[in-house]
């Protein structure tokens, strides 16, 4: 941490400063100009609200420089995490990983017929919601656990892996042996006591940025995960919300070589809710792989006029087999592949 | 709803909207001019995505007529609502209510020192927080049943009602026999879950809107909880994200008239959160209280410097004894007082 | 500025870096713990982007100490600025100013009806639009230098000074002559050409913070027009662009406060463009008061239902004469007085 | 424009508002249901306000329906435009133009050195500022002509067009017999007495985003220079302005589609503002290309270390070259090319 003092600091607002610091359990290095003095504390482990700092007489500015996550840092694995899934599959590796399904598990039909259609087209894993949270509370609210059962069977069916959206904490345990990759929702980026015992769980995490998270914050809701144990995180981006709202979120593909660039994770993208219409949802796909996503996390729907939530932004089938084309065009460019 | 179709659409495509409509619900209104035709659609009690409108061929806009919350809308109790609290206080009547205490409960001591001297100023709620979520894995993370067990002596002793923040549903019953008012935070405000319990309570909920959260959303959060029998909540405004970073967040006191004018609910603001700095509460209390406020929930501390967590926004008692002198004068211009 | 290197940054690095720094101008003071160094670079009137340091290799982060404005910054003038107007009056000093008037001059009529209106209510200086930009073609323009004399006439008529918006540096000889003020809307901001010019006159600018400017900004562009030895800077909040629809804008009070702090340049809010629908402008109005505003800029139509432009925000002048006495029992709150 | 009245509203209200619309010019269309009226009002070319209407007794809401832009909507040119510039290139067409240089023209060694340098890589236009609007008055602002003559200069030389930056109408004349597209930065997209000028030249204007602009603003603006005469307008994403600060500016990749969507002008994006570090341009020019623009601008300088003006986000040569291989493989992918 660095201390700047105002120009005009004498030497008593200078030591209570550093006494303050010290106190604190931070070693302190002075360095005196002609005109002004800084003080750079170094300590690890101490906890610190800097805004108690700035609020001392004689401080004029005060700066954090050590990131506030460490697991999640690059610094931690700088030759970056592959997450490995069932099936020798890796998140973060060469491949670029497509998963794809329908927002809600409707039917048996419905999901079936879905999850034959992305496999075909090279989706690795299986997406769809047994839980959903919805903003009003008149509307469809999931099927619960008899969805990851169906999950779970076509994904046996058509050797896809499987991942679905957990909402609280009861239910970790019963969707545990159902799927592979347990998703924690935008809204729940910060429920850190869901996000404690997901720390404590041995499989992987796909932690989505919250609408109005920065990327820090998404990082440090990562270190939740991370210090309890679980370093199996995937982040994912999935659109922020600004003042624009010809889409309903504005998605930020440029998190994607940032979040390369801070941390070792490796990084999704959601251009489904990322945009929130069909016909946006291709586009920002191959602009996610072009920018170097690791994997894409996509909703397609057998029949995307009668879903029971989120149809406006599912693909058809052949959309989805069209878009699979385009990105085994693109991935080349930035090295990598889509089997 | 209103759909309108576009200019050149023929009778064909007119006709398959109406009979999407109707299969829907909806009873359709036709309007037909000279260039373009209009759609009304009237239902009751139809849950409806509207971008699957707009997918159809011939539709140039949508636009939702009614609002989506009903209980929380103003026309559902236009004289407004006054939550009844203990003691014969209501909170959106003609005296301004104003909640106070320490950001967290850290020791009898500090607790009922602040507690003692909120109370002389004329607070009428005692606040504090047992359980808190920070964004760091390595903050303190409350005292738990015991800070609430705390705040009841409090309270009782220096004639103060006390709020507390429910964090997930499993700490609702633990709180109940302690608490006058149970406080959800922005992070939680879409935790429909949590929400979804509350309604089966029977105390008066206080609902911070979510920092990224539209109006809207917030009276549609407070509708979870409606729908569920408990009518007595309460809006809490606190600061959203924008651009502007001098503060933590832009508190948005012109939520307060808007909230007015769409709901019957009462308003409170949250200065301390609002702007996060201690020099900025003053301020933003008097302004929200000039702006038409119901109720203040504010940060006192007997000693900031030391505080646990939040101290930099926390007031100290005797700035708080000045800003409620300050509020006195203000009232009275609303047609209010704080007694 | 702070330049603190990498955990592992060898001598080398340090050494470059350091040269770096010198060659640019700056004295350099060195402060090296044991796992980090950090450099303090002093040096004035050196204009630098720190992004060109933060890619030297062995930089971790590089943070600006001192302000980037010097004339609009606190330090120059802590006692804070009262600019003089004619007749004695000051903005800024211990008087709040209420400007008020028709968003544009559409005739004699309209403008004098207004302006003895606001007169008898205390407004103590006249605004109007004679040049209007208007973001479609295809509105009414404004009647240029017709507008100037009918503001300039009703002035003298009615005692009340005169404020009308520049739009471009061919405007500024022709108006001199009119007005007392000279105001810069909120999209002109950063016209540099333009406030380079306006450094040149000498008359009070009032200056509006653009729709997405950061306070930081704005006091720059007033650093502009002092840079050219015009001192006579008042600032303006009205609204910043947010996620939030319901308003135009989202009218930032904590700017009042923030900028008292950080500038000595008084600080006015225009509650009409800040909020955009007429029912929320007394809330914000009172609320500006109450969190310290200098001055007050405010729409007042005879008419508003016939306005040419922006009618919907603009006042009934007996809901203004209403506003003024309300604003008269807040004034003492903040030891401020409206005569 | 459609009326919807609200549920109570009796008929003296409806007719009231009938009555109103009729006066302004509309032609209306009634459409009474069991519980609500709506009202349909059509006519070409009024200028309205829609807060007016919704101020009217018994207005529930006002949508507008048609688009406020007509020369830049879509329908105008549903095949879509493709700007034709000199050298038989066109922008909007099946080769995506890539425009590159350096921020400001330095000297005539550091532009000669980059134009070679761009054109050898296949860039088909020089860019380089002349005058710069720099945000503190104390930064360097600009050579001027001489920088208009050099960028021809080594235009013709290296067989590239030209384009530069407009700051203001008095530097139209003096740019035109050197550039080939005219340039309008993202603080000028609203100062609309500039762009009416530029409605009445002959060469192709590029029009960029304001950092706080909606997609529905550009082409207010765009309309404006169209109105004029001039439809060889091109549009540019680069970066809007959100809470995220980790870059500048978040750039909005799905821009270019919904442009693509709402309007025949072709979009441009503008990767070097849009995210302001080096490290992070060219996955955004890949992304970019990706989602279907129709030409890049990028910041290319020979010696970025050196550069007066935003070096920091400036590529190397080196870097332009290996990005220009890239985006050669991703173009077919939206069946598009570079030559």
């Amino acid at each position: 941490m660095i201390v700047a003092m105002q120009e005009g600091a004498d030497e008593a607002l200078i030591q209570q400063v550093i006494e303050h610091l010290v106190k604190m359990g931070f070693e302190v290095h002075r360095s005196t100009g002609a005109r002004m003095t800084v003080l750079g504390a170094v300590g690890s482990g101490i906890e610190i609200d800097i805004r108690n700092l700035e609020l001392l007489p004689g401080v004029q500015e005060v700066h954090r420089i050590s990131s506030p996550y460490k697991l999640a840092g690059r610094s931690f694995r700088p030759e970056g995490t592959v997450v490995r899934l069932a099936n020798g599959i890796g998140i973060g590796g060469n491949e670029i990983i497509v998963m794809a399904g329908p927002c809600s598990v409707e039917s048996r039909e419905q999901l079936f017929t879905t999850a034959e259609a992305v496999a075909k087209s090279g989706a690795k894993v299986l997406r769809g919601g047994a839980f959903k949270p919805r903003s009003s509370p008149y509307s469809f609210q999931g099927h619960g656990e008899d969805a990851l059962k169906l999950l779970r069977e076509a994904g046996e069916k058509f050797n896809l892996l499987v991942i679905s959206e957990v909402m609280e904490i009861s239910q970790i345990p019963p969707m545990l042996p159902y799927v592979d990759i347990l998703q924690v929702g935008a809204r729940n980026m910060q429920n850190f006591n869901l996000l404690r015992e997901l720390g404590k769980v041995r499989k992987p995490v796909l932690l989505k940025r919250g609408i109005a998270a920065t990327l820090e914050e998404l990082l440090l809701s990562a270190e939740y995960i991370m210090a309890g144990g679980n370093y199996d995180v995937i982040l994912c981006e999935r659109g922020i919300r600004t003042f624009e709202t010809y889409t309903r979120n504005t998605m930020d593909i440029s998190a994607i070589p940032i979040i390369h660039k801070l941390s070792h994770l490796p990084m999704t993208a959601d251009p489904s809710h990322g945009t929130g219409r069909r016909d946006k949802v291709s586009p920002m796909a191959r602009a996610s792989v072009a920018a170097g996503a690791d994997a894409l996390l996509i909703e397609v729907h057998c029949n995307p006029d009668k879903a029971l939530s989120d149809g406006a932004q599912s693909l058809f089938p052949e959309q989805f087999a069209k878009l699979m084309d385009e990105l085994r065009i693109i991935a080349p460019a930035v090295g990598r592949k889509i089997v």
